[in-house]
């Protein structure tokens, strides 16, 4: 069985469908994960452990997604000394995430949140993949191969459009 | 001595000029509170046990200041049962304000924060004042005395203008 | 019959619908309420008389939910000295609520609106109990016991998720 | 001794620097105005009054400015059927006066105030004078006279250019 | 047949639900309009004879609507020294609002606007009575039963909702 | 066969919808142009060598298009002598079109973009023939031309309403 | 003497130290240019000339500056068919620069302004060269010089750090 | 000597005092590091190079700061498959440091940036360190003992505090 190495939260059960994207990546990458709702609002006890038994459970980075008044990824990374990868999720009673991303970013000195866009939670799979791959060659080759790999999909695209006139 | 019933937290020393103009108003009503740095990010354990202790010790609210991604009022009142007064800090690392307003005032269902206007410590003074007085004619009575005396300032402030031309 | 405690009253009949939420919570907590249309802007003297008679008339608490240029909060804040609760409304006719939620909680000082997030009904009515519960322990204890409820709903969705690879 | 055609308003003293642009103009055009502290949140009674007997003391045209959560442009309008024009100030205690601007010109159908841009009395000033032109030729034509001399003065600023190359 | 006395422009036949808006206001009142499309960007000559000519052709009042960089009330308002009422339009090519708004509403000195909400077509038609209103004791009356109208609605509504528990 | 002076470049395939609306105009003024998908971010190289021969390939102009973090004008600008003009796209994953116009259009000193309106593709065709027009008195006409029937698209639209009341 | 090839125009002669940079780039590279104040606010039947005799006078390009609502650049190109580039100016009564920016850059199809970042005078000026650029080949090795010399910038500047450790 | 693994650079040497805030970090881990000016717009081959030759140069992190249109940190990220981490630059020329914000966070899929606060190059350094953290327990430990030192200043700020009334 593989290592859980990165763990994947999100405040509530509805974020699902915008986190799963960071699950994507990380299956492609065939990196072991867990993926789980803890919320820093309904259950801070279990955020506040979960947080604090990340390093010794062997997680190396936490992935988490939240919304509206997002306190979820800046708790967590108050608390644990791991890379913390924040996901503004743009939720319905949120203000278009803008209220999402101001929570997540403005993080004050010494307790860094690695911002992705709002709802960038396939972003934040590839950053844990790269930070992975910082120590990891064979992680950084697929890096490589999915870049050539985008940068082929640009071509194809052109192939369909009608170019010159 | 007086009973402590409010508790003024603040994230950092540095918002204390700020967060000290909600004692002056407990001071003039003669309510006793206390007076703390408790930081959400740099101090959380200290945050979760001042949450999870203030209705034990006896605190009736709590007002909480900060600012930038300012999850300490929401982080409190998730821990917490007792009213919280948050106060939006407009420090120099933030965005004017707007993401300390954003932090505090968009909490999700279940988890309210009272949110004051941005810098308005003296209004989250009041606002306790306010609801210890639900349940207290004595202070409703100061508050009437108040309200009389702040429109009386307006009868002032017309004396000495130029009005009529 | 029961004491109505809290005043919930919106500028327009359109509200209703998000205005109820905060219903919802006061009748869980079984606290006496009354429910109307006080608008500043078409009814000023309702909203004045409202405002003014609230105390003698038993309430202790009134929520105040408004859209747009939303000023039914702050004015009855103005006149009142019992606490008010502000609630943003998204109506159609605002800008995103960006302009309802600047409205309420930008208020001056010595005129505190404890404002909600943008159609944060419910949270206004759940800061209403927390209120009352300053002087009923009652009402405390089942306030850590809807804390617990939503911290159990945490545990539930996990068990549904789909959670290790 | 002339008839009092504009009031003029203000929430607070420390707008008088700004609002006084606004009696400036009614100099210019010899047009009587009254100047006064009329506080919506801190004299609410004062308010209600000077905006119910506006029209019956022979006021035409009413100029009302305000700073933050600014209500009172808004609840004049919504007690007298006399024209009002509102000017956002740009307060200390604002959100650079965007609290201010949207809290006065996103009115309810049917309680219309005249906005005027951030700090704009000079334009309120001008408004209420455009206003008295629609019944008085006098006026009209002074106006004239005024877009008249602002145009020479575009004239005259581009003497002082050293133009061409 | 009846003297036309306001003037409703737009920038474009799509603003034309909208603007219709304001002429229910004035057919109501019983007040003449024209009502006609004067681009600023597309007709510029003829924005520039409209604006030139308003004041002999017996025009009192210019009420102009126009979305994104909205450049017709401001530039009929350089032109005539008519009260100039600005109408931000919503439009699909806009951004929510906020680029009609701005460009409306932030005149510079001596050439004011007087900026509705967004949208705010009814509000622009019952301001230009209101000005009309200001030499007219007819059109007074019917604003002040216009009122009372409003604020009989607001017991109506009262009426159907179930407001106490 | 024309000579391409045009070069259309865009993010990703999913702008060309808005991205053939400047085709449109670059078709009815019979210039010859080019069109094709060229990412900054998922192919770099690819637009560095776009950018980088585009001038001696004959082009004179490039439109560049994107959304979200809008680098794709700004990158080419940066890399060729060319005018470019940049269109910010209004995509699914962007903050209404905020994020795209302010990467496009808050370009530091000695690197212009001509940024266009959020999704005004049109104008940037447009733009390009007005550019070429500064050295064809041919395309100069035709652009007169152009401006003579939007004028009377507005009468025309004038002839549809019923105007006066 | 030169031909006049550039007009630079602004709303007022508080905008020239901003305007000024313009005319900096025009001077490096040798190009006509003429500097006036042309408001459209205060003197629209000077920019109504100004730009209606334009293309007559040579002119191939115009650069308006202006701040607040500002109408300038949107006006002139809605009356000449030449490109026009637009300068948001943050003066002291705009709102940071947004009204500016979005008066301008949010224009109506078929009258495009290339818009320029905020205070951006000094690339407007370098827009100019590269339009006029497009038919001549001395102007495009300037621009190609131009762009080494910045580069070269880069490696000065990194001279001067200490940069490993 | 030690191994260089971070590479701090950034659009202009103008940048350079708030970067360097990254370097205290670095250099309180003993982590070997360089430090350049790298322009995307001015220097964009430099910075092309830069970025495809970091990580066989031994780079494992990137830290790239900008202000206004800040396309480095993205620019760099869709070169390299290496972690890049964004600082948004509040510049002088920036939109309050909105610009550089959204500039940097809304990257499109598959090309993260983690993103930092605004100015907040401390916190990026902070994270390049935990990054190395994953795979190293020694600064893992040192992590722990800077989260201790931060909760111990807590403590001390409140020794200072005068506490209770």
């Amino acid at each position: 069985m593989k290592q859980v190495e990165v763990g994947i939260i999100m405040g509530s059960s509805s974020d699902a469908p915008i986190m799963r994207q960071a699950i994507e990546v990380l299956k492609k990458f065939d990196i072991g994960y867990e993926f789980s709702v803890v919320s820093a609002h309904r259950s801070p006890q279990r955020m506040f452990e979960y947080a604090a038994t990340a390093e010794e459970r062997g997680l190396k980075i936490i992935i988490a997604g939240a919304g509206g008044a997002a306190h979820l990824p800046g708790m967590v990374a108050a608390i644990t000394t791991l890379p913390v990868i924040g996901v503004p999720i743009k939720s319905s009673n949120s203000l278009d995430g803008w209220d999402s991303l101001l929570s997540i970013v403005q993080m004050p000195g010494d307790i860094p949140v690695a911002t992705m866009s709002v709802n960038g939670a396939r972003n934040a799979g590839l950053l844990a993949v790269q930070i992975l791959g910082t120590s990891n060659s064979t992680i950084r080759q697929m890096l490589a191969a999915l870049k050539k790999e985008n940068n082929d999909k640009v071509s194809k695209q052109n192939e369909t459009l009608d170019q010159i006139a």
